[in-house]
């Protein structure tokens, strides 16, 4: 089946039918590949400081691993030092097990083919939000999610050329019983976009459920062998893995689906209140569960993830943006890169309740990190408001449109012949305009980036067209978005099996809010 | 004198009075020290090809110089080739004149040498815009800006701890006459600021007027021998020079103060529309204006000066903020470390008309390059709006305290023991939190950058307050500000001195709106 990304997005979005008829259907690309480096901001010696204190930490401290008996043996059997619960690594375990067989790079499979992604090397993916119980838009406010929002961002985000995933638990769609969300969550992805998914963590029983409903889209030996779905497993930092998030990883990497591991840490609180220490404290509880799934399976896809940010100084309130943790997305780039694994972060973050310019400007300084670091999966790219407390509809359709504009930053800059542009100075005399010469004709199509959210023109006729800011713009296109969506067609046979499966488990045990 | 800068700001601002009393006053540096590295996006080989490019432009095509026959006859004795008003230069003679005398780093002094600035090297310094003709703010909306506004801004950026420079035209005051306002421009510079600041190039005499104002203010023998004034002289891309900009350059040059030789180019139209070719020709263009300085006085400093934006492909119509001219940014970086001049360039850009989202993400698009590429001058990084035609109450004050951001950013990562915080993990066990550690207490106080614009706060909390966008609270924070402005003492002698040699010059010659 061919893909239909955003194609009707561009023709019509924004009110610009009526001006720009010919202009073709949007394609984006399945994933970005980077063309440009990665700054190495620090230098060697900064950098083998901080991995040196991971280990240190590692060794001295230890992370301890709660509720999972199995977890605790395979550590003894490697080698590790077990007390209670708490478990040491000697220097340099970790990285080697890691080293040793975790991919480099692994490709998950969408339903589309088109639409399989490649996740590390010099690629990167861009995903939407994850999580939120609440979503905004200007005509409503601020509400909470249900599955008619989960179901919008997922068709949004199959049209958008510059998403490259649908996502996990975009929304959470709070009229589902907790119990039972993830049923729907799963099929809602496969049903209603034809891009990679996310399965539950929330449960060892409901990843294996995620799993179950990929091997019918899939099918069983195809899964066995290729990763069709990514999950997100968050340590319980400061040093501490819980029996929820280590019984959904082992139930991942069993099957052999990717995981991504990630410390979730703001600083002061789940972690020192300076960013070296958080970088290495990441690091050494990222390295300890992907080493346990090379333990576990080894090959198995791993993903070195990360959440880092800062607080308010005044309230303690969680702070996004801001240009401590800018710092640490870079930082990470250069050690994800030493480490030889994917890794997660970044996106488009914000403290910010609604899409204006503190979100944008927040969101703009997570993204140029992201960037620059070329993390490969970045999570929370499109829609985060208020410290990912709310998706937001507006905020959405701005951070897509912002993605796009990071393809042509990933692209860096041509310098061949054509793009050195030495024959239009012959053309052109000096004090002459380049407007109509034969390469600035043969070029300017594909020169520039065509942002779909910014206004360029006059302040009279942008006045004209209502005075409209960005977020009122975005309103616009979301709408006409959700009124042009097609359903990509899935497979009958696997439809009603998934449906079969999802009926049958639902009605195995009763509804619960747990 | 005791600097003032900021005093009131952080103190007062935001309606935070109430609740934070004992927040110390905000001191910002005179100029920003990066401790990071440029960001090397472009190979040698890249690089290569640029500046060969650009010397073919320069010996194939060549530059005009006109109505100026002082400078062509300057061209003739320097050897180069020279035909009517064009004259073409032979492969590295230019970048020989100016690796030769250009100075690789100089001091602008400012009255209050506290505020005095390093220009070059891996400094940078924020100036807040130049040349709106309108101003805006969510009050009165957008309107023609007046001598008050001019006023205004400059006290402003006195007191704002972000911004290095008090600039020149900031607005321009449309209520003065043409041909006199430079004087006011000038002399409320000097009255309203102890800051470094700008003179006037619309004409040689009105440049020979600055620099004689800035005598009288740091003395005829100090100025002869020092920077106290810098100007920016626009090249009429492409590849001309005209008489007026001439004449200015060479009043400046000839009394060793500092010029910025900054070709303007929208690609597309003063330039091809590919990136590579417009960076080779902003690279031709600076290089010759540089190379004349030195040919009128050797050694009086020169600054390489960039302005290089994208179309928009609907309407013709400039942008900014867009993923190309970010590009160009970094490139530039990297072409004028190799050119061994200090750059300018970059800023907080945006087409948006309000201070919306738009104008948050591509001011921050444009503000992170400028960051990466370690520019020197830092034009246009407050208050920008449409694309410079309004310079923005709201959007000063967001932009400043953004600069506030990049200061951090500037700091790059400490990795000292306390850094990386190793002690702070045998004090906290695994699952405990780190808010109360003896580290965190030694570190929050300075940790994390406190925005004095980005709202933080819970969601009830924030409506309760009134749901402000982040523009409503720059609005109050601008108010405020201008209310608590001091005056910073100028000695009385000096200003009748500077107040006489206004007066009489204006009276000297009739009013004229040219």
């Amino acid at each position: 089946m061919a893909p239909k990304i955003g194609s009707t997005h561009r023709r019509r979005a924004g009110g610009r039918t009526g001006k720009q008829k010919n202009i073709e259907p949007l394609q984006g690309p399945a994933y970005l590949k980077r063309e440009i480096p990665i700054y190495e901001m620090l230098n060697e010696e900064a950098l083998k400081k901080i991995e040196d204190n991971a280990d240190a930490i590692l060794e001295e401290v230890g992370i301890e691993f709660k509720e999972d008996e199995e977890v605790l043996e395979i550590w003894r059997q490697a080698g590790c030092d077990v007390q209670g619960d708490r478990v040491r690594f000697k220097k340099g375990m970790l990285r080697s097990i890691i080293n040793a067989t975790s991919p480099k790079q692994f490709t998950q499979h969408a339903r589309n083919p088109a639409h399989s992604i490649e996740i590390g090397g010099d690629n990167m993916c861009f995903f939407p939000c994850y999580g939120s119980p609440f979503v905004h838009d200007l005509d409503q406010g601020r509400r909470y999610s249900k599955n008619e929002d989960f179901k919008n961002f997922i068709k949004l985000a199959h049209m958008s050329p510059w998403l490259h995933h649908s996502g996990g638990t975009i929304v959470e769609p709070m009229d589902l019983p907790v119990n039972k969300r993830h049923f729907d969550m799963v099929y809602n992805h496969i049903k209603y976009s034809d891009k990679c998914f996310m399965g539950s963590v929330t449960a060892p029983e409901r990843a294996q459920d995620s799993i179950d409903m990929a091997r019918i889209l899939f099918g069983e030996e195809f899964l066995e062998n290729n990763c069709g779905i990514i999950s997100v497993i968050n340590v319980n930092s400061p040093l501490t893995y819980d029996g929820t998030m280590l019984g959904a990883l082992k139930t991942y990497a069993k099957a052999n689906q990717a995981v991504i591991v990630t410390p979730f840490i703001l600083m002061g609180a789940m972690g020192p209140v300076t960013l070296a220490g958080a970088l290495s404290q990441v690091l050494a509880e990222a390295m300890a569960g992907l080493a346990l799934i090379q333990l576990i399976r080894p090959g198995a896809p791993g993903v070195f993830g990360t959440f880092t940010s800062s607080m308010s100084l005044r309230s303690g309130a969680p702070t996004f943006g801001m240009p401590e943790p800018a710092l640490g997305y870079i930082a990470f780039g250069q050690l994800a890169k030493r480490l030889g694994v994917p890794l997660r972060g970044g996106g488009s973050l914000t403290a910010s309740k609604i899409p204006d310019a503190q979100a944008a400007q927040e969101s703009a300084d997570t993204l140029f990190p992201t960037m620059l670091a070329g993390i490969n999966v970045v999570f929370q790219a499109a829609g985060w408001l208020e410290g990912g407390l709310t998706m937001g509809y507006e905020k959405f359709i701005l951070d897509t449109d912002h993605l796009g504009m990071m393809h042509t930053i990933a692209k860096g800059i041509d310098v061949s012949d054509n793009g050195l542009a030495l024959s239009a100075y012959h053309e052109v005399p000096p004090g002459q305009h380049h407007l109509g010469t034969a390469h600035t004709m043969a070029n300017y199509k594909t020169a520039f980036y065509d942002s779909s959210t910014a206004n360029h023109e006059s302040f009279e006729q942008w006045q004209e067209e209502g005075s409209l800011t960005a977020a009122q713009r975005a309103n616009r296109i979301y709408k006409q978005m959700l009124n042009d969506y097609e359903l990509p067609p899935l497979d009958a046979d696997i439809d009603a099996r998934l449906q079969d499966y999802m009926q049958q488990r639902k009605d195995s045990f009763p509804d619960s809010n747990v």
